[in-house]
C-alpha cells in the first residue's frame, strides 16, 4: 500500500448529524435544518480540512418521525450542492438523485448545469430508491427490483447520452468568425429504452471533468453489477475487514468484467464517529444522547440483549454485566453487528456504554480521540477493506471541526490522507478517468 | 394613479439579452452562457437599482440554431436561481418551470426550498410548454391545450397542496423540550388528479412568504382563467396600449371571478431596450447587429415589406422609402407589430433603420436614451396598460447597467419607481397577499 492514500467524503445527513438527536447538545445549532448559511459553513470547513468531496444521500420523502429526531435528509441536495458550489473552490459534490422518481432530461440538465457552475466538482450518486412512501410521492407503487434496476442501466445510459450529446468541442463563442457554437457537433440522441425515452439534445458544454462521474450505494448483485459497468465510487456499508474486503473485492471485478480497470471504482466505507479529549468524554457525550429519551433507551437496550441472546430485566444497565452471563452470551448471526456488541460488554462496559460505543448505529462506529478514529482508518485502508471513507459525525456541528483539525492532521502526517487537492475537478481527485457521454463498452 | 409605482423585472434570457446576436458586440461577454460568476454580478446589479425581480424564461429543449445566436434559455433556471439566491438578499427569483414536464413532488420540494434558503424571494411562473421538441425530450408529443390546462390546474393545486403539507407552525425544534417538529401539523395530502398523484408530506418548513407565488404567461382564454385562478404575476406579451389595458382588466375580472381581488394579480409587459447618449447612436448599435449576418438581415427586410404591403427588391435598403411608396403602405392586419413598423418607415428611417427601431422584435421597442425608455414606461403604467414591465436589453452585459444607473433615477424622481425595497419578500415587494399551501375558494 506503500504511496497509497485514503479518500474522505463528509456525508452532511441533514445538516445536523448521523445520530438524529443529537440536535440537542449544547454544541448543535437547532435550525441547522433550514440554514443554508451553516450549512455552507461546515462545507467551507470540510475543503480546508481537504476532503475530497460533501456525499448528500437522499430519499424524496419523509421517512423518519421528526417529534424528537432531526429528519434523514436535507431539505433538497441538488439546492445544498449549488450553494456550497458557490461558495467553495475544490471539494467535490456528490448528491443522491433516484433512477426511479426522476426525468432523465431535468436530471441530465440539473446535474451538468452544476458540473460546469463548479468547474467539474460534481458526482451523481444513482440509486434506484427502495422506499413505499417514495413511490406513493410520484403516484405509484415500488416495482420489483428487476424493474428498478432495468430502469436504473437506461437512466444512466440516457442521462450520459444526453450529457455527451453536445459535442466536447462545439462551445466555440468566438466573436469575430461569428460562430457561438457548432451544430453538427450537437446532436439528439433519441434514446428509445424499455423505460426511458429522450430526445436531446442537452444544450450543455462540457465541464472541466466532461461530466460527473456515477456512485452508487445498493450492496445486491444487481448493484454491484450496476456498479462495475458504470460507478466511478460505491458507499459501502461493510461492519468487518473481511466483509469489507470481500465487496470491494466483488466490485472491482465487476468493473473489470466491464472493460474497465478494478483501479477505476473506488470504494468509500460508512463510517461514524464522535471524537472527544478521552473517550470516557466522548462515551459521556453519546449517554447524553442515549438519556435524552429514555423510552428508547430502553427499546435500544432490549435490543442489545436480543444480540448478544441475554435478557437485560432487572438489571442495572448502567452497571458491567456479570462475567458468569457473558460466558452464556452469543452473537446474533442475524446482526453482522452483535460480534462487536459482545466485545464492548465483554470489555466491562455496560449496557448503557454499549450503546453508547455506536454498536447499532448503521456504520462501524469509534467512540474516543482523534488518534482512535486515526487509526481505525489507517487499520480498514492498509488492509485492503477500502479506497476511502463516508464519515458522518454524530453531530456536524463540532464533528467536522473535530475531524478537520485534529485527525486530518494525524493522517497527514502518517501520509496516508492528502495534504493537497490533487487536481482541479472531483475526477482528478478521486484518481478516476475522464469521461465524456457514454463510455465505449467494446 | 397617484401614489403608485411601476414594478419592475428582468430577464436574464441565457446571460446575453433578448437580440440572440449581440453577444458580438465589443461590450459583451462572450462565455456568458457558461458562466455563472458573470450571471451572478449582473443580478447584485439589478438589485443596486432596486428591480423587484429576476425572470428566468425556459424550455426544456433546444430551440434555435446556435450556430451564430445565443441560447433562448439558461442552462438550468433552478440552479441559476439559487447561485443567485446565495449572493442577493432582496431581489425576487422567478422562474419558469412547466407543469407539464416536471413530477410534482420534485417541483414543489426544489421551488420550497430555494424559497426558504432565500428567505421568501422565489416566484413560479408555471407554464404548460407548448413545443414538440420538448415533448421528445421527455420521450412524448404534446398534448392538447385542454389536457395540458387540465394537468397545469392539478400541477398547481398539488404543488401547493405539498407546500402546505408541513404545518405553518409545525417547525418547533425546541432544544429543551426535545420537540424538533409537531407530527401532528405534518401530513400527507393524498393528492388524486386525472394527471398528478402524490401523497406527502413534503418535510419542509415555510419560508417568509409562507410560499412562491405563482405567476403565469399564456394569453389564451384557458391561460386567463388559470391566472385568475392562481396567479399573483402575469408575463404579457401586448404590442399596444389598447391591448394591453384590455388584457389587464380580463386579468383582474378573472381574479375577481375567482373570489380574488382585482390588485392581488400583478401584469409585467414584456419591453426590449437599446440605450444609448442619443438615439442615432442606439440605432447605429443595432445596425451593427443587423449586419453580423447579411443573410438574416435581407430575410427581415423582406418580412418588413410583407408587413407593410411593399416589395423591397431593388431598392437601397438604408435610404429612406419614396413619400408615394410609403401613401400605397398598409399595416399587414396579421401581425401587431405591423402599425409601429409603418409608424417609423413614415418618420422617414431606412428600412434598415426601422428594422434596428427592434419593430419586429418579439415585445415593443425603445431604441434611445435613458429619458426615452422612462417616458415610454411612464406612458404604459399610467394609461393603466401594466402594472409594471419585465425588461429585457439587447444585451445585459451593458444594457443592465445602462438600465439601474440611468433609467431608475429618473423613474424614481418622478416617483413612479421605488426608492427601496418594500419588504422583506418577494410577496410583500410585489404587494400581493400572503399565502400558504392551497387558497380556501369559496
Amino acid at each position: 500500500m506503500t504511496g497509497k492514500q485514503m479518500k474522505i467524503v463528509l456525508q452532511m445527513v441533514s445538516g445536523y448529524g448521523g445520530e438524529f438527536k443529537t440536535w440537542r447538545l449544547p454544541e448543535a445549532k437547532a435550525d441547522a435544518y433550514t440554514d443554508m448559511d451553516f450549512y455552507v459553513e461546515m462545507a467551507q470547513l470540510a475543503e480546508k480540512g481537504k476532503l475530497h468531496a460533501l456525499f448528500m444521500a437522499d430519499t424524496p420523502a419523509l421517512v423518519n418521525d421528526l417529534t424528537n429526531e432531526t429528519p434523514m435528509h436535507s431539505m433538497d441536495p441538488l439546492i445544498a450542492m449549488t450553494s456550497v458550489a458557490r461558495a467553495t473552490k475544490h471539494i467535490g459534490l456528490v448528491g443522491t438523485f433516484s433512477t426511479t422518481f426522476n426525468e432523465s432530461y431535468n436530471l441530465a440538465r440539473h446535474l451538468k448545469t452544476l458540473d460546469v457552475i463548479s468547474h467539474g466538482r460534481v458526482g451523481w450518486n444513482a440509486v434506484t430508491t427502495s422506499t413505499p412512501a417514495t413511490a406513493a410521492n410520484f403516484g405509484t407503487h415500488l416495482k420489483s427490483s428487476r424493474e428498478r434496476y432495468g430502469r436504473a442501466h437506461e437512466m444512466i445510459e440516457a442521462v450520459q447520452g444526453l450529457w455527451g450529446s453536445w459535442g466536447e468541442a462545439a462551445y466555440l463563442h468566438e466573436k469575430e468568425a461569428g460562430q457561438f457554437a457548432d451544430m453538427s457537433k450537437i446532436k439528439p440522441i433519441h434514446y428509445k429504452g424499455n423505460y426511458i425515452q429522450t430526445a436531446g439534445p442537452l444544450p450543455i458544454p462540457p465541464s472541466e471533468q466532461g461530466q460527473p462521474p456515477i456512485f452508487q450505494a445498493g450492496p445486491s448483485s444487481e448493484g454491484i453489477r450496476l456498479a462495475g459497468r458504470f460507478a466511478s465510487g460505491v458507499y459501502a456499508n461493510p461492519f468487518t475487514i473481511e466483509e469489507a474486503r470481500d465487496y470491494r473485492n466483488a466490485l472491482r471485478e465487476s468493473a473489470v468484467a466491464h472493460g474497465r480497470s478494478a483501479d477505476d471504482i473506488k470504494v468509500f466505507t460508512g463510517f461514524m464517529f464522535t471524537i472527544a479529549d478521552s473517550k470516557e468524554k466522548a462515551l459521556a457525550r453519546r449517554r447524553a444522547v442515549l438519556e435524552f429519551d429514555k423510552e428508547e433507551l430502553d427499546q435500544r437496550l432490549s435490543y442489545l440483549a436480543a444480540m448478544v441472546g441475554l435478557n437485560f430485566q432487572g438489571i442495572d444497565p448502567y452497571q458491567p454485566l456479570p462475567k458468569n452471563w457473558l460466558k452464556l452470551a452469543q452473537p446474533n448471526p442475524y446482526d453482522p453487528r452483535s460480534p462487536r456488541a459482545l466485545e464492548v460488554l465483554k470489555e466491562g462496559y455496560s449496557p448503557v456504554d454499549t450503546l453508547a460505543h455506536g454498536v447499532i448505529n448503521y456504520h462501524p462506529v469509534v467512540i474516543g480521540t482523534a488518534g482512535d478514529v486515526a487509526n481505525f482508518l489507517q487499520e480498514w485502508f492498509e488492509a485492503g477493506a477500502t479506497d476511502g471513507f463516508s464519515i458522518v459525525p454524530d453531530l456536524a456541528h463540532d464533528g467536522v471541526s473535530a475531524f478537520v483539525e485534529q485527525v486530518v492532521p494525524i493522517l497527514q502526517e502518517r501520509g496516508i490522507f492528502h495534504e493537497e487537492y490533487e487536481g482541479a475537478t472531483l475526477r482528478e481527485n478521486l484518481g478516476v478517468p475522464y469521461q465524456y457521454g457514454i463510455r465505449n463498452e467494446d
